[in-house]
């Protein structure tokens, strides 16, 4: 009998030991043959499921996008509108190497997308789904009394992802930033300023 | 006599070039060829002070953080604290030509930065600038009493100057980030979330 591969479960092996090296050493780090000893599969396997690096790194990101996208659907199911906010906004900053990872092979595709349209394309795509949930969460809070019903959703939405994906491109950057992020919830704070006006609830 | 050559004055209009194409139809297409289009310079003249088309967009990159620098010094005249943050943040938000070019070059090196620490360490300084002037004008705001004495001004600089970048960034990726950023100033909206409770002043 022929040996049946599971050829999708192969890729996401192969993006999510992509993602194990981007977030312990950085995307610099991320070689086709560092990616074979750390998935344990020869190289010639990775080049035929990714045919070269970039490839492999763009993988890494449609990995990175299901995950997240995963998540959503987790913390959809969890408490009030507010703490679901939180949790949608949260997902996307550097706090453990998973996030660390999706970070920084976001921001390895940013600078493509500024050069490329179908790059542009997808980031505009996964940045689309993840307002839209943002929003959905905002209306269900303004709903539920927790959130100001004078704010326009989208917009604040979009705002508040520009908020927590600046945040964790900068800590990225600068230690600083990073410290400040893990020590005191950057968007629990935010969205206390979106609450209703008069008497606390 | 020999002909004076104001070496820092050709090297800025090189720059300038590089940032009118940036702005123009983005960083893609600026090639050295471009550039001494751009300039009216020979593409010899642009290898004699750039070298390669990456220093030359470097060159743009610190073109762009200096003319940042000379705008804040001139908001640093500008009326009110509010007004001055207000500007200071809108600094970075690609509402014209030129600021569109800033975002452009920023997130390109932003991806570099990601993957090579002297990069990293120059996008951590221009960042630092950016958000101390912001604290600053954070920390006027509230010495005149139109901010919230209760929140740290460094803290709130860094949150701030996150908002503003990832609009900016998401602005260039999506259209509808940036109809929105040109219709509906978003800075003013949370710098209002910052007021003092209690009675307006």
């Amino acid at each position: 009998m022929p040996k049946v591969v599971d050829h999708d479960q192969r890729r996401s092996e192969i993006a999510d030991a992509v993602l194990s090296i981007a977030a312990r050493a950085g995307i610099g780090t991320v070689t086709i043959r560092a990616v074979a000893e750390e998935a344990g599969w020869s190289t010639g396997v990775l080049i035929h499921y990714f045919g070269n690096r970039r490839a492999m790194l763009a993988g890494a990101l449609r990995r990175a996008a299901e995950i997240s996208g995963q998540r959503h659907m987790e913390i959809a199911q969890e408490g009030d509108a507010t703490t679901r906010l939180e949790r949608a906004l949260a997902e996307a900053l550097p706090l453990d190497d998973r996030r660390l990872a999706l970070g920084r092979v976001f921001v390895f595709f940013y600078a493509e997308a500024a050069a490329d349209d179908r790059m542009r394309s997808e980031i505009e795509g996964y940045l689309g789904v993840w307002r839209k949930f943002v929003a959905g969460a905002i209306r269900a809070g303004q709903k539920q009394g927790r959130i100001d019903p004078g704010i326009d959703p989208l917009a604040t939405a979009t705002h508040l992802v520009a908020l927590t994906d600046g945040l964790s491109m900068h800590a990225l950057f600068d230690p600083a930033v990073m410290a400040e992020i893990r020590n005191r919830p950057p968007v629990g704070t935010w969205i206390a300023r979106l609450a209703p006006a008069g008497p606390a609830t």
